[in-house]
């Protein structure tokens, strides 16, 4: 069996790797890392937490949830338009796997070098899966995308596409069952999302967005975040939510449902002036990531829902609520 | 019962609270939160995750684990020299209980208050009671206590005392029984932790210490990180460290085991030249934190226990190791 402090040698400390932008100025290993912020710069810090069972089925593949854990943290430093600075990973384990281990580290690793976002230090102890990650980002003053920002008159966006994963989940579950040529292209979209930080980087530093959120828990619910603390409403164009492409060949009715509500998109919701619809084009041209107008905010409270008509539309959705 | 949104504003977010640092730019509530680190100093980041049944009994007293939970991150914080600035809170919670939450919740923000250290983030979710804290502090450049920096000739200090927090361990598992007034005195030791963030600020501001760490897994375990780490090896007198009022009616040989290899004594332990001997007394007095010299660190590597007379001493002791 190994040690506490081997497992974190062999696995969790890479003594070949060098800081190539000096900002880890003492990594893992001592009662706590060190940092170099930049000078002035803000910090955008972000905890979340992994249950066995919970966010992730038992038996999970370790280098996708090693990806995943690492990817739903990134995910809100995307939904905040900050850099990715370096992360602390809490890890609490039934035993010390050597190929868990192996596998979960790749994945976790394989996404901090994507986004040159360093491992600087954590905990680990023995105890039911627990994965608990906490990343720091960094950006200037007054550029953050937060939820109270959204003003009536703005268009409502979202990247990506959206309803893949609650699709894959659905066929995970046994709520339904895709042919393998759809579980190959939704699958990853649960296991393995891919946190929007390029778009999200852009979209402050060009201060293109008001407010901004990643799509964690369906979209109607956590657009309500945004309606909440901006104090304000809006019109969803359900028809214009983009389908993932599994989600695609499935009923218009499961579409609306697992677009509008569906959980795990990772996508994110923004919502920004008209005058910006060209730059947003562009922004996301520039990031790979495709960008969707689905709506508007208005003055009025509620969330209004409409098909492509523009006819309301009552749908039974509701967000994820962990102690629901 | 509770929803977690009603959770997190019901226990976790203070309205009322102005941050009068300006530090906290964004709190609970968002993406990220935001903090505005003082340009030029360095962020010190530590993560520590406690599981029930490992790092506290079942039905542990919450507003004790509230206080615990925040203060074994506090005290890494202190081992580096840190000023502590804020937190994540990251909650596994079996279900959402009213009276666990406000006892918790009250036990955290009493110590947080005590060090103007913020909550600003975090995440809540159902399973096996698991609490993740994150916190982090600044320093100046070049004033952090660090494991690797101990020095041939160097004296061995010790804060506060060490060894009651085991003796309570000993007490609640039934391998001794304590009498009331010596329970009374040795359980705070052990459920409620104090971080000695003053003495090790003093310490790193001053460039009293060299090399510093807090003792979480017992004194001689931990003391290994810093010989490892720094290349050097060190004389212990076992005989000179100080004991709790409680372990100090023990027998000499329990007193010694307790004392050298506890665990949870949550003290520091620095190394530091001799000529900062009167300097750090000082500092003991300032921080309100008793300062003892316990031994030296020498060239040659290895640590050689010895008695009050300095012959070699022959303890069965080990560090605690979460795998092992």
């Amino acid at each position: 069996m190994l040690s506490e402090f081997d497992l974190i040698k062999q696995y969790f400390t890479r003594r070949d790797r060098i800081d190539a932008s000096g900002r880890t100025v003492l990594g893992v290993g001592d009662d706590c890392a060190l940092l170099a912020p930049t000078p002035g710069m803000q910090l955008a810090v972000s905890s979340d937490m992994l249950v066995e069972g919970r966010h992730f089925l038992a038996g999970a593949d370790p280098f996708a949830l090693g990806h995943k854990s690492l990817a739903v943290n990134l995910s809100d430093l995307a939904a905040m338009g900050a850099a990715p600075l370096g992360f602390t990973l809490a890890l609490a384990l039934p035993g010390a796997e050597p190929a868990w281990l192996d596998g979960f580290s790749r994945g976790l690793f394989a996404l901090a070098d994507l986004h040159a976002c360093e491992l600087v230090g954590g905990d680990t102890t023995k105890g039911p899966l627990n994965i608990c990650i906490t990343v720091f980002g960094e950006l200037a003053p007054g550029t953050a995308l937060r939820r109270d920002a959204a003003r009536a008159g703005d268009d409502l966006w979202i990247s990506g596409t959206l309803g893949d994963a609650r699709l894959a989940l659905a066929d995970a579950l046994g709520e339904l069952a895709l042919g393998d040529a759809d579980r190959q292209v939704a699958a990853p979209r649960l296991h393995a999302p891919t946190p929007r930080v390029a778009l999200g980087r852009l979209l402050a530093e060009g201060r293109l967005a008001h407010a901004a959120l990643d799509i964690s828990d369906g979209l109607v619910g956590d657009l309500g975040h945004i309606l909440t603390a901006s104090k304000v409403g809006a019109v969803l164009d359900v028809d214009a939510l983009p389908a993932g492409p599994a989600l695609l060949r499935q009923s218009p009715e499961l579409r609306r449902r697992f677009t509008a509500a569906g959980g795990d998109d990772y996508e994110l919701c923004f919502t920004a002036p008209a005058e910006n619809r060209a730059a947003i084009l562009a922004a996301g041209t520039q990031s790979g990531t495709p960008v969707t107008r689905v709506g508007r905010i208005e003055a009025t409270p509620g969330l209004r829902l409409v098909d492509a008509d523009g006819a309301p539309l009552e749908l039974k959705l509701r967000g994820w609520d962990h102690f629901a």
